[in-house]
């Protein structure tokens, strides 16, 4: 046995530096997790989540929207931008503008299952916090609600509290809008490739096509023009599904509860549970109807929740979903890409976990896409473009297993993505999107969401193989027919030789023959064999 | 210009929803970023938790440690185990075992720069949150620091204001011991495969050789034995170094700091500056030495970081960190792999991003190593095992840009490891490992760690490759040497036949000469063609 006042004081010792970290502590410390690893991609993650909020904003309020996106480089300083964004959403009242962009975890969504592209309440606090980790300098906020004044706000983020702290505060009256307008200066650097900002708003524009962005980048300014002028469905909030529920949320859920009997909990607090079934999984775990549901503790949730699983429930609500659908989906990829064909398949609904959520796809093919490289994949996840890491995405993974080749495509053996003229677009919706990390990178690899994926992409391959291979054969009948073509002197030349007829009376009338359709050039099986032939002679 | 009313309305009613969300709730919510993705896993990072944070207490107290892990199975309910975690470490006073234990973000090492397991603040109180999620059930914590008294307690996590809720306490005298025993009854899955609970342990044994670890498993008893009895150097905190500091860090600094002068606060919260050092600063930055370093902020910051950039510091001190140096890794690989050969290097300790690291390799060959297998690669951090997620990580990146086949050894083209009797050993302490999530299970990839690992592996390869030449050598003159002993009975019937003696004698001489070393076979550069004849004859 070691000496006893030696190890107190091991644990004395030890006690003496515990103490609280704040969340803004620990997210400025690991920034990489929030999408800030390095200059480039911080750069577009400041954009992404102002543009997201954004975008949110609007659609909450039913506003068709105007996003104005610009960034511009600091004189003198090297890797040094200011990034502004503004919308036509309905701004933010005065009391909570210092919370929404200077508290980490603080937002409307977390608390909902709702589709919305925000989810967790650090996105656009934690680009202020990477704004004054790089630049030491406030975030710059203007915002009206509509009501002839504008609310000025230069705020930064008190890391130690996890709450914001303003530096300078204005109200002016007169100008008449609303919306939201952020500046940030932060440190970045400005790139033009695959993962860019104006990468990013493309496809944000592809997947938002009732949005007009405008974009004032440090080289040019670029505006991406709405295609529709109507908001899709507005998606609607759901209540947890019992079989989605963990015991450990059962148990919270059922401590705060507004419900005063456990019927009334199973049926107002959930969805799809009805009286009978309520009383089905209440009889199950041998409790009484009239039991307050706050007196459940201990080992009774745990028979409470071990009768929710042997209850048949139906699936939670599936119209809480708002996808893009087939029509948006192919005039978005028209609208960007400029392909010869594209198909669309939106998936009925589904559910992983007992949260709902849909699948949908598009090919573009031909056109303007180039010809030979490997195809294009757009991954979207609730409308917003997911420009890293495909490597690990459920979404790519299902993308991979497809067998291209089906459908009349090329694919190099062991590739994952087929070769020529091809885009792919893939998007889920969810009211909760299973991301691998606060960076809103990757889907993870449910087996439900890559079945739904590759389901949807076989059936749009299937429809793309039509198109393909009918293209193909005119391919082939033209090529017959130009064969033709050019030895119409010679055959004329021997029929006059056989016949004694004019050559040329003869040649002009085959040519007639051949325009009208009425000699047919059939398909031999082997076209380019014959024309080898010929070629040698 | 839309409708005033209606649009105060929309940003009213986007208010009304805005809260705040607990550290907890988001981690529950996200369980997945702490390494709680699938039961499996879940299992091994609720033991890895406990056992990290056992062996940093025994360390930080100077203790030897001895931990008991048992893993047993919860009878009636499938995929349920209750998980201990035992271990003779200072203890946890009694203030703080609740927030230790039931508080996220909570802890002793965040707010230091110094080498230990934990770092974050959230490792047992997630393993705790997963538990109860999981379970409905409370964690079970005895603790006593020595003094003859014994602390019972369970606990569950608050999640709404992430706080510990004791559900029962209790103070017993009599037993007289120090440490903490956890017990957490959890949903997981048991598997013994590469990434299992004794996969993890037995690789813990080998980067902490001076820790004894009885395990307790469903399947049997196993006991991981030190191979020695001292605690390596303890490692020291530093203070940071001002080229690691980013501008937002040195305002908070300026803010918080204890000097009165500018001059103060650079020689005394800092690594590396001297009054010289500290005054070149300050002139570069055109300020007073007497100025407040609390009356400087806004773009004065910005001009003091920008001074800190010009001036030329020495790199930060470096006997901050404690590996486990050559001894050490070499006798832990013979003892848990016995192999015929090992080599170990520890590099001399390399800077990045102003935090000082240290890297430490090892390969184990022959001997009881799978001969035809791939190599198989042991990670560590802190010296803690890395379980999961080999493929993004720094240090796999590092062994896979070698190229083995120049140290004796076989690889495949393309193929990242070697084939053969091999293991390698990898091993980076830092005084903050910058690790790509918060399960901690992969290394981001520092140009700077990349380049220590490879270095340090080629110097190891080299000593490795020495040794592997030589035993070719040797077994292939072997072979030649039992070759000839082959031919020796019709070696002497010839020579029996030219001169005349007894082929007997002749033979028994030739043997003793071979024997002897006195007959030479040299190698003659082809010895498979030379081997070959004589076999076809």
């Amino acid at each position: 046995m070691a000496d006893k006042a030696d190890k107190v004081k091991g644990a004395e010792e030890l006690s003496r530096d515990q103490r609280e970290i704040s969340v803004s502590e620990f997210f400025e410390k690991n920034r990489h997790l929030l999408g800030y690893d390095n200059k480039v991609k911080a750069l577009l993650t400041v954009v992404r989540e102002a543009v997201d909020n954004s975008l949110d904003a609007c659609e909450t309020a039913r506003i068709i929207p105007d996003i104005k996106v610009s960034v511009k480089p600091v004189d003198d300083i090297k890797d040094r931008y200011v990034i502004s964004v503004e919308d036509n959403g309905p701004g933010i009242v005065k009391q909570n503008v210092g919370r929404v962009f200077g508290k980490l975890l603080f937002g409307s969504k977390f608390h909902k299952l709702l589709q919305s592209r925000g989810q967790q309440g650090i996105g656009i606090s934690g680009a202020v916090l990477y704004s004054q980790l790089t630049s030491g300098k406030p975030a710059r906020i203007a915002t009206s609600t509509g009501d002839g004044k504008t609310h000025y706000m230069n705020l930064m983020i008190d890391t130690f509290k996890n709450e914001p702290e303003i530096i300078k505060e204005e109200i002016k009256e007169g100008k008449n809008w609303h919306g939201v307008k952020i500046e940030l200066e932060v440190e970045g650097k400005y790139v033009e490739h695959q993962q860019s900002v104006s990468e990013y708003l493309k496809q944000t524009a592809l997947s938002n096509p009732y949005a007009e962005i405008i974009y004032d980048s440090p080289d040019v300014k670029i505006k991406f023009e709405r295609s529709v002028k109507t908001l899709p469905e507005e998606p609607k909030s759901i209540k947890p599904h019992p079989h989605g529920v963990e015991i450990g949320i059962l148990r919270r859920m059922l401590r705060t509860t507004e419900a005063r009997t456990l019927t009334g909990f199973f049926t107002t607090d959930f969805s799809r549970v009805g009286q009978s079934s309520a009383k089905e999984i209440i009889r199950l775990a041998k409790f009484g109807d009239d039991v307050s549901p706050r007196n459940i503790d201990g080992p009774q949730v745990e028979k409470l929740f071990q009768a929710i699983q042997q209850v048949q429930l139906i699936k939670p609500p599936l119209d809480c979903l708002s996808p893009l659908r087939e029509k948006l989906i192919e005039e978005g990829l028209k609208k960007q890409l400029n392909p010869e064909y594209v198909v669309a398949i939106t998936r009925s609904p589904d559910v992983y976990r007992g949260n709902p959520f849909e699948v949908e796809v598009g090919l573009a093919y031909g056109g303007e896409l180039p010809p030979d490289s490997v195809a294009t994949l757009y991954r979207f996840a609730n409308r917003v473009p997911l420009m890293y890491q495909a490597g690990d995405c459920a979404l790519a993974k299902a993308v991979s297993e497809i067998e291209w080749r089906r459908y009349g495509l090329e694919q190099a053996s062991g590739a994952s993505l087929p070769t020529g003229p091809i885009a792919i677009f893939v998007h889920i919706v969810s009211v909760w999107v299973p991301f691998t990390s606060e960076s809103k990178e990757d889907i993870a690899s449910y087996p439900e969401i890559i079945k739904e994926v590759k389901l949807a992409l076989q059936d749009a391959g299937r429809k793309l193989s039509i198109y393909v291979n009918k293209k193909r054969k005119a391919g082939e009948a033209a090529m017959r027919i130009s064969l033709f073509e050019k030895y119409i002197p010679e055959v004329a030349d021997a029929i006059s030789r056989l016949s004694g007829a004019d050559k040329h009376k003869i040649a002009s009338k085959l040519e007639n023959m051949l325009k009208k359709g009425k000699i047919v050039i059939e398909d031999t099986g082997e076209p380019e064999e014959g024309v080898k032939q010929k070629e040698d002679e």
